[in-house]
């Protein structure tokens, strides 16, 4: 699995207090943290700061490669600060996370994402809204995949994120997340699927519980990356016990090692 | 999900004393406990007396009959000992567990489900021991639902165990029940899947863990009955949770339920 730590993130109120007053050790503590723990990707997000997005995600890109060469996901819509954030890069390919098939989103990050070498996350969704059905879901997918495959990028720097709904709001949402997942994966091997987990569980009590299993789920319909949060030992032990269910770990040998480091919580 | 409470069997160590003793009051308190927790049908063994079988199993569904009347899961390869607890059983239809298509097993046990009008757990083994492949699980499941029903068995009344294997002994076997289960699901809706989970994790640790990960990804896949410990509430939760994520609890009605009774553990 493919982890893409989401701690760095303005809408968390957890760390958006350092983000504020720039506590530079604060922020490389917390990527060291999540690249330790797992992750391989650490997600920088600084849309709360509105007009200031583009130098303050600059900021976070500079200060957590200080002290930390793992690659970026830039986590952003705004072109502007994705570029001043690309400029600023010096690890190795970022992930721009993320574009859509809204035609505005689409024709002004696509570019960075090419002229970058970026991989990119693609969320199934265009002018038209969230989709409701996979069906729907999944025409997107493919569509964006033939844009950005055209436009030269690799089928494996594409990451299609199904758009998860809260089951809370439509009791389909799961399944429409599942199916979207396996349908996609099926049609392009060598596509990547990542989610943001969360979503499933907005709105309704016990919420790890629903991540854990939306994640199990997701993973078995071949979901191969996840943005989560991987200092949540509960839930990077579902991913080393579903990457073992799933012939993905062979023999189990990352499982029981894992085991024996004491970082299986069950 | 039908929940089949599997805590009235012989080869657990914890129970074995109380059935040696034939202390009655211990039996029919786990009983009544796992109907509490959500067992549908109440699982007895008495496979470890041997040539006391028979009888054991007799005491076994009397005692309990006596102050439940939930439904039996008749647990035995043994037609002399399952007949035995089929004509002292006054609770509704039971479940025999299990069939299989060994030929001596099938055409012993077969008369009695069809005479008794009882539901039946399949497993998916042959004269040629335990299949290797999804493919050979899939055949032996096909033909077993061919056979059962030709006799004038009823789809609903079958429920087609994959015969899970431990995935610590050869990691493809996650993938073949699950895969199991989605095809047989497919191929046939109106049957029942159902299968013991705790196979799975057989010689690995922290094997609550992988029986979580492993109740998900059947469910997602079709599975809808289990053979479990329903006083495990961290499992039970999973339970819920899968039939929230899956639209099968709709609005998540049940779910928030249990959460409020207290019995989600996260």
């Amino acid at each position: 699995m493919i982890i893409i730590g989401e701690k760095l993130n303005s809408t968390l109120k957890s760390i958006r207090p350092a983000m504020e007053s720039y506590d530079a050790a604060a922020i490389q503590e917390l990527a060291k943290k999540q690249y330790e723990a797992g992750a391989m990707y650490i997600d920088v997000n600084a849309g709360m700061f509105h007009e200031e997005e583009p130098e303050r995600l600059e900021w976070l890109i500079n200060t957590v490669q200080e002290v930390l060469d793992a690659p970026f996901s830039i986590d952003s819509p705004n072109p502007v600060a994705i570029e001043r954030a690309l400029k600023a890069n010096k690890n190795s390919k970022p992930i721009i996370n993320s574009i859509t098939d809204e035609k505005e989103r689409f024709n002004s990050i696509m570019p960075l994402a090419i002229e970058y070498k970026t991989g990119i996350i693609a969320l199934c969704m265009d002018d038209n809204g969230m989709p409701e059905t996979t069906k729907d879901r999944v025409v997107i997918a493919e569509r964006l995949i033939e844009k950005l495959t055209k436009e030269g990028m690799d089928l494996s720097d594409i990451y299609i994120d199904p758009m998860v709904r809260p089951v809370g709001t439509g009791s389909h949402y799961g399944t429409v997340a599942i199916e979207t997942i396996r349908q996609v994966k099926k049609e392009f091997p060598g596509v990547h699927i990542a989610c943001g987990l969360s979503n499933i569980s907005f709105g309704i009590p016990a919420r790890k519980l629903m991540n854990q299993a939306f994640l199990i789920a997701a993973m078995a319909a071949g979901m191969d990356g996840a943005i989560l949060d991987p200092l949540d030992k509960k839930l990077m032990s579902f991913v080393y016990a579903g990457e073992a269910l799933l012939g993905i770990d062979e023999f189990c040998m990352n499982y029981l090692t894992k085991f024996r480091e004491g970082a299986l919580e069950v």
